[in-house]
């Protein structure tokens, strides 16, 4: 019998928008991670092996091998990794999610969002701001010393604080950020001060080593990304509650490695379906160009499949001096994102439109028969590995993906 | 001679938005704000006597009676001010501004504002928060035991916080919440976590007492307009920066007492027009209504004196939910105040519009001409002293205010 696919669709949608996502606390991978391997790295994207990553996602293994001490340099971690000694995962095969190259090695501090609504948890490293930074492919010394100062310094600081304010709403401080100009992707700027702000009182209140706190307060409050890896994992915890409705066509799932882009489907088990990934178009940093940019990189798309960033774009007009395009453009592609989505999101709501819901649910349907992909709010990472951040820009997966999950989807439900 | 009004008004409103407001430190009242009094209790809006003040204004005036040792109780306040034992001066008069009630006396700790640009200084009290509080009327001993935690605890953090910054720069401050959602007058949300990011470090780096500093922290960021006081400071400073040019009919000062509305000219020196304050249109705190309200009180307008405020009300839909209307009307209000401004703020802009900066510098001829007046955004209080602030809406001042102040002008330059 044929699926009653409106009833699904509206199920995963109700699912994903009534997930209360908590971050509760910041752990180590290795221990919170669920079938975290000792030899394991977890990467963006779907499933991809050595021989095909691109430069961005090879800087971060790399970074991570020698952070994990498993190498002592860039040619013995790449040649471990050609020799297949390490466990190569897709982040979102362990209910994780990591911007960029996504890269998480069992040693690394991770925050822990549990969805008090459904039970389910997920999990996201720790963001180390815009640049020459592990997750878009850099892992100069001072990279790694950089690491080992949030592993040894602030995750203990921000985990005890965390204890202290009994977790973190983080549905309602993404819903206060869309009103502060925020898309909660690619400007978290109101959400990461916000964020700063309610973990200050905590910090200050248990830290032995006042220094050190006002250092960790000082990188929390101007990072303006501070937040982006915590609300990821809420937006993950959102998205696996909506996952695995059967005869659902809501996209549960969109990510990308540096080489190819994938989806999953929540009425269609764990298959991926993949494309080669896009190459965004953007502003770049100071001394780079498009002739710099690696194709899509990151889960950080799981925002928009939750339904805010590019999709909560309206509310963020000032985000255009970093993306580009004008606040006009912005309000745009909020608009056209409500033509392929199941509904409205009850707790994200966008001023500037009278405060309707942002849309939310990708309908795999609606992309394939109006033939208008999802908009990403997306990072640009310079292709060569060793580099970093080079830009941030918009991105369009390609419309063959859907139309395959779609293919794909009509044979499992004999339509 | 006629004087050259077009250019009086342009170097008005340069000197206005050129002016660099600085907060450097926090201290006591009677050390740092220019000639004040022992006895002397500053107010907000124009001058005014005990007999015509109304309840929210006796009833700050009774607080700060009390809070210094003067009076014991509300009996004896009242009977030392009706005896003329208070000496009651506009903050105005002094460099400063308070917003609603705005009483300010000698023993309250007090913002300082420089302006490196001119050179001068303006200064304000700390805020306090909503509700039951001092500025809106309220003095029962709960109000009087935080006023005195805040002059006792938090003013000695700030001033050692704000050294340990250098100051912290006001003008960039405000421009970043105005592209977060701001209005920077009745909303100060995004403003006033970016303010307490700034001081996070600095606080909890320096305590000596970090139960204190936790407490203070929470303070600063749980309480939405904890900027407040300083922006307004700063606004006076970029005011005052403009007033006092030969030929200006460019207003640099508006303030309501609870009882008068007046204004202040550039070219006109220190004369007040006035007129009796309007009652706001708002939206109402639990419990109360329109009846309940004053007219309107508070320097606060000093805000859309310096082109924030209700006019940048487009940039910060989401301050409809408070004040009353659509976002459509924030937007249209900001557009109806380019009509009677002399510029747009070369530091302030509004994202929605494309970056178009707020209009500032408002032209008593204009408004005169046109017949539309400022808009403002206010808090409503309790027209009953004792009581505290009990909404929050919009005003207009009457255009018979600025239409005597243009019959003065012509018989001062003899047009």
């Amino acid at each position: 019998m044929a699926p009653d696919v409106h009833e699904a669709n509206r199920q995963t949608v109700e699912r994903m928008t009534s997930a209360r996502p908590r971050l509760t606390t910041v752990g180590i991978a290795r221990d919170e991670i669920p079938d975290m391997g000792e030899r394991q790295l977890l990467h963006a994207g779907p499933p991809i092996t050595w021989d095909r990553m691109s430069g961005p996602l090879r800087g971060a293994v790399i970074g991570a091998a020698i952070f994990e001490g498993w190498a002592d340099n860039e040619a013995s971690a790449a040649a471990m990794a050609a020799a297949g000694e390490f466990d190569f995962a897709p982040c979102h095969h362990h209910s994780s999610v990591g911007p960029m190259a996504g890269v998480t090695s069992p040693s690394m501090a991770v925050y822990r969002v549990e969805n008090a609504e459904h039970g389910n948890a997920a999990f996201s490293n720790l963001n180390v701001g815009y640049g020459k930074v592990l997750r878009s492919g850099a892992y100069a010394p001072e990279v790694l010393a950089k690491l080992h100062w949030m592993n040894d310094v602030m995750a203990p600081m921000l985990a005890t604080a965390l204890a202290e304010l009994g977790g973190l709403d983080l549905r309602a401080l993404i819903a206060e950020a869309l009103h502060m100009g925020d898309d909660c992707h690619n400007r978290c700027k109101a959400a990461s001060v916000l964020y700063a702000k309610h973990l200050a009182p905590a910090i200050a209140g248990t830290a032995d080593d006042r220094a050190a706190a006002a250092e960790v307060l000082t990188f929390l409050g101007d990072n303006a990304l501070s937040v982006l890896n915590p609300v990821m994992a809420a937006c993950k915890a959102m998205a696996d509650a909506g996952h695995g409705v059967e005869g659902s066509t809501v996209v549960s799932a969109m990510a990308r490695n540096g080489t190819d882009i994938g989806i999953r489907v929540s009425g269609m088990g764990e298959a991926w379906f993949t494309a080669p990934a896009p190459t965004p178009d953007g502003l770049y940093f100071s001394g780079f160009s498009s002739a710099d940019a690696n194709p899509d990189i990151g889960d950080s798309t799981i925002t928009e499949t939750a339904g805010i960033g590019a999709f909560a774009m309206a509310g963020a007009p000032a985000i255009v001096t970093f993306v580009s395009g004008t606040p006009r453009d912005a309000l745009d592609a909020t608009l056209e994102m409500y033509e392929i989505t199941t509904g409205e999101h009850p707790h994200f709501t966008i001023p500037p439109l009278d405060f309707r819901g942002t849309p939310v649910g990708i309908d795999l349907r609606k992309v394939v028969e109006l033939g208008i992909t999802p908009r990403i709010n997306t990072g640009i990472a310079h292709r060569e590995a060793g580099i970093g951040q080079v830009g941030a820009g918009l991105v369009r997966p390609p419309v063959e993906l859907f139309q395959e999950a779609l293919v794909a989807y009509a044979e499992k439900y004999g339509l």
